[in-house]
């Protein structure tokens, strides 16, 4: 079980950080949590964070706090990648490897062992949600930032009826053909054709091109005066994807807004509204 | 005039990173600030941070932002001392010197050329918020934290007429009784008796049995699982002068709540209130 690491009251609720020793990484593994007081929370919303971050950044600057406590649920937060190792290549670039876990299973020499993000988030944090802090299987929804917008998305798409909603800030939306997307993948799949079609599954335009979907519409919020905006993030593509395939999805231009936590800050209400109406 | 270092857009409203060469620092000097959406800001709220911070912990931390937004006011956070400096033992402990300046007028040779954050806010910077920002001179509150809220208390005692409310998180109430306080003012003031009468003049519990008064309440919130509550903090003497004195206060000891930020986020919401009923 997870041990805790350290506990401070916010309204009314405990913000707190772990760490526990992950089956799926194989390595310890940190995250964070907003527990509303009171009962069990009534959901749980995954928040996946971008590149270079870790279980602190979304718990210390988004606000979200207050808002959970309003609707009584729960937010985790999850490291960007495991932590600790010595891979190769590993530690020499912000948008490879530590911090830059992307959200997938790798199959190269040395990452197959322990970048493992998506078995850690919708297996391993899934259960715990539901064994820990006793929040039902079925209201647990997804959300992140950039890098984590694409974890969120692409999760959700990939597995359904483990998330009862999906939203994303400035997420990475057609990572196969942006620089960020071209290098983690290149790196955690490979080049190979078979490594090729593991491009296309992880990555939410293509994914929803090639006819997977999720029941609720998702919720994406994107600023205009991001500087990753349109280049690494491409989220035309996806909003196009989805009017073809019937995906519905909220995607909205926020003017003025740029790739910070500021902007989050701003919409994060918004979000945790919509996944408490999609989950009741 | 301040040079704009970043801007990001936050409820609206625009957060902002500054630089200025300072005349009473003759540095360089940080601060940032939030101003609303519209029209000049109906008020401005002084930010004191604590030790070890700088200009970017309250704005990127504290989620004021969105109540600043709703009533109209800005609110203005320098840096919590000069910097770029070499002067002796500067930059050897937390508590001293670079990011420890304390909020007054050092005396100390090398420390007295530079050190000088009482001038830097009491007029430079209240100067700045009226020709800058627009604000009127008489709608300019201030608050902060730790040491930031000594520097709140004490500079509101001292220059009652600059500040329309004064309020304070976690603050040092009794420094020439605590060992921040002591530390520091033996740094920048000595300690011959002459040093002494300013140690005094510098202390918010002293002040107020000396008879300086501000003419609105004191608002103080102190968190209870605070690890520095008591001993560096001394809330209690604080009070009793206050008591004593009839110097109106409200100090609220807030149950459970730590010395962190997260205490911080949940409270000024109610301090932002305070500020701004005070000015109406």
């Amino acid at each position: 079980m997870p041990t805790l690491l350290k506990t401070h009251r916010t309204f009314d609720g405990l913000t707190q950080f772990w760490q526990h020793a992950s089956s799926a990484t194989q390595t310890p593994m940190k995250f964070s949590t907003f527990i509303p007081a009171g009962a069990a929370p009534k959901g749980c919303l995954i928040w996946l964070s971008g590149l270079t971050c870790t279980d602190e950044n979304f718990i210390s600057k988004a606000g979200a706090q207050q808002y959970l406590a309003t609707h009584g649920w729960m937010v985790i937060c999850p490291d960007t990648s495991p932590r600790g190792l010595q891979l190769p290549n590993e530690h020499d670039a912000y948008d490879f490897g530590s911090g830059a876990g992307f959200y997938l299973d790798a199959k190269t020499p040395g990452y197959a062992d322990h970048y493992r993000m998506e078995t850690y988030v919708v297996d391993e944090l899934h259960q715990l949600i539901q064994t820990k802090f006793g929040v039902a299987g079925d209201r647990i929804a997804i959300t992140g930032h950039s890098m984590g917008g694409h974890g969120a998305l692409t999760l959700g798409l990939r597995h359904p009826t483990k998330f009862s909603s999906v939203s994303a800030f400035s997420p990475i939306c057609n990572p196969t053909l942006a620089p960020w997307g071209i290098k983690a993948f290149t790196g955690y799949f490979g080049d190979s054709p078979e490594a090729r079609a593991m491009w296309a599954a992880h990555d939410a335009t293509a994914l929803v091109q090639a006819g997977k979907r999720h029941p609720k519409a998702f919720l994406i919020d994107q600023g205009t005066a991001d500087d990753f905006y349109p280049a690494q993030l491409l989220t035309q593509n996806l909003a196009d994807a989805c009017k073809a395939a019937d995906q519905p999805a909220t995607i909205q231009l926020c003017d003025g807004y740029d790739h910070s936590y500021y902007f989050i800050a701003t919409f994060i209400e918004s979000h945790i509204r919509f996944h408490v109406a999609a989950a009741t």
